[in-house]
């Protein structure tokens, strides 16, 4: 098969992670007989330098016609003190509003070999298995108005909390459909003793879920979500919510693995591309040091290779490949104390090809 | 001293848990030669019950007529099909809206004697001592407009999160007060790269700061604030932060000491009267059975009696009894495998009367 794959390296260590990325990626076209084209495009403050803006018009389009979309990260303290509507962030913000990412994903799998890291106790994440699935386009994050007003002590500021049932619906299917297919449970968090977004939001779940009779479903308070996840993760398999609810619950789940560098994400559209990328951020402070650790952004390969190509095959192969570099040892420095064994952003992407 | 204490029992294990706290306060006025006059008064479900509203005219009254108000739980699954406006929690948002209770001081403090039942690793929990000052009467809690809107697949749900200056301004400095008392530092956590509201925030932080020169200050992302908690809490001292957010971290945070049975909770106001809670919830399960765990409300009293009544002395002998039941190894159920051991509510309470 042949596909167009954007590539976005974006800040700070985003083109390393990325560049592990394309390398393994031919590899599985040479492996399995596909064709990846790569179109690199700016994003975030390295378009912002280079355009004055952090969301240029050609990376659009270039995202437009691909296939896919990789992503490395954005930001830095470089463009920190910019005003809001022209930081790197924004960027990102933009692209999947006009992309039209509703469903963001985020799976929190523990790795055997990496499970001491965490500082929760064994018995608490052994066999912890659970994806977020975050709604990425509505909410807080773009409702109007967004806003100030008026002057001195009485001066207020604004944001609007928003939901169609549409917006809410596609993505509560998503969450039961995901659910079906893992052969698991749907826990839909809200918080609907207070908000009025959160009512409409239950009420959708309720409807959805005739769709889905064998599918068992519940309803979680926000707050109780918070404390649930590290009393006991294990009770979750899908949790489905709103966008300000699954960007906090989804960073606190993140840290039940105790390694940040190791976890992918998704954000998937109806139809048009997704958007690949590790959910660790820029990290400036390691940048350009070759140090990186590329596994995020390759376990997100594997989730470009089974969302937006159907290649099952591949995409098992990669994790596997993965797991072993694992199983054998290999440690990026952020995996390990032992800075001598630690291997560079090369050699681990290395490891991972010949595991292939 | 003289002072009027209304008791609002609430739902649940709601009277057993302050029947224990008016205990305690009368042996404290006896050993320390105070007047506490209590006067008693329906909220949430009962309220519902005896006259048709969560909040009864009748009780607002008792409680602006008092120098504290102390409250067992409110809500239970009796109430919870009922519409939003009549239900339980409706009667406590009233009562924290009416009595201006816009600071909601949560500690988290680890008691060395109960430390393994937490979900966290040892070296993680160790001298974890924090407090979150949540916002407690604005935000997305009360924001207007919070309506419906349209019908069918396009009707909306709409909720405001908004601030003033004033209202940010006023929470800010307690949460800068607090970090002075403590000798400790001041953490504000916002989302400032996404919202018009936490930029505001962020702002009015660095104007308050210039009020304290002498503590040092930073601002989180709440997202990363969400890991943080987990990762390491003990980097943090005082939190400062909106209600939804502070409604979130502040139920994680209180996984941290693995027993939700411990945690007390104030809620002040410039100069009326502040209202004492356990955090914990109503427990619907095991109410009427005697066992609930009195500690969480008697440390309520210990914040009464300092905020409250500025009775320091009385508050620490308080505190130091119910670390030295602890020590002793006296448990109650939720505390204890050891079911044959466990003491009931009026036994654990004698405990800590004796311990005075
Ligand atoms: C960078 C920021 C705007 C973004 C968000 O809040 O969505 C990030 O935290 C994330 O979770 O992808
Ligand atoms: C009962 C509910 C409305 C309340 C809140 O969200 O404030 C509770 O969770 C709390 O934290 O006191």
């Amino acid at each position: 098969m042949k596909k167009r794959i954007a590539i976005l390296p974006g800040d700070g260590i985003g083109p390393e992670v990325c560049d592990a990325a394309t390398k393994v990626l031919t590899e599985i076209s040479r492996l399995y007989k596909h064709e990846f084209e790569f179109t690199y495009g700016d994003l975030g403050g390295v378009a912002i330098d280079s355009s004055g803006t952090p969301l240029p018009e050609e990376t659009l389009s270039i995202c437009k016609q691909s296939d896919a979309v990789l992503l490395g990260a954005v930001g830095g303290p470089k463009w920190d003190t910019l005003p809001g509507d022209k930081r790197p962030e924004k960027g990102l913000l933009g692209l999947r509003k006009e992309l039209d990412l509703f469903a963001n994903l985020r799976p929190v799998t523990i790795y055997d070999a990496l499970a001491e890291a965490s500082p929760l106790k064994d018995e608490i994440i052994q066999g912890v298995d659970l994806v977020i699935v975050r709604e990425l386009t509505g909410g807080l994050y773009f409702g109007e108005p967004r806003e100030r007003r008026g002057v001195g002590e009485e001066e207020v500021a604004v944001d609007t909390l928003v939901y169609s049932r549409k917006e809410i619906e596609r993505i509560v299917r998503k969450g039961f459909e995901f659910a079906e297919v893992r052969g698991g449970a749907l826990t839909s968090v809200d918080k609907a003793n207070v908000l009025e977004s959160s009512r409409l939001w239950r009420e959708v779940v309720e409807e959805v879920a005739k769709e889905f009779p064998e599918i068992s479903y519940s309803h979680m308070l926000v707050d109780n979500a918070a404390m649930q996840l590290i009393r006991n993760p294990k009770q979750f398999d899908v949790i489905v919510t709103e966008n300000m609810f699954g960007d906090i619950l989804s960073d606190e789940a993140s840290m039940i693995t105790g390694s940040l560098g190791m976890l992918p994400s998704a954000s998937l559209s109806q139809d048009g591309p997704g958007l690949f990328e590790p959910i660790h951020g820029s990290a400036p402070d390691i940048a350009g040091k070759g140090i990186a650790n590329p596994l995020a952004t390759l376990s997100s390969v594997v989730m470009m290779l089974t969302y937006a190509f159907q290649m099952t095959d591949e995409a098992q192969a990669l994790s596997e490949a993965i797991n072993d570099v694992l199983e054998n040892g290999y440690r990026t420095a952020d995996l390990t104390q032992d800075e001598k064994t630690a291997l560079s952003t090369v050699e681990m992407t290395e490891k991972v090809i010949d595991a292939l």
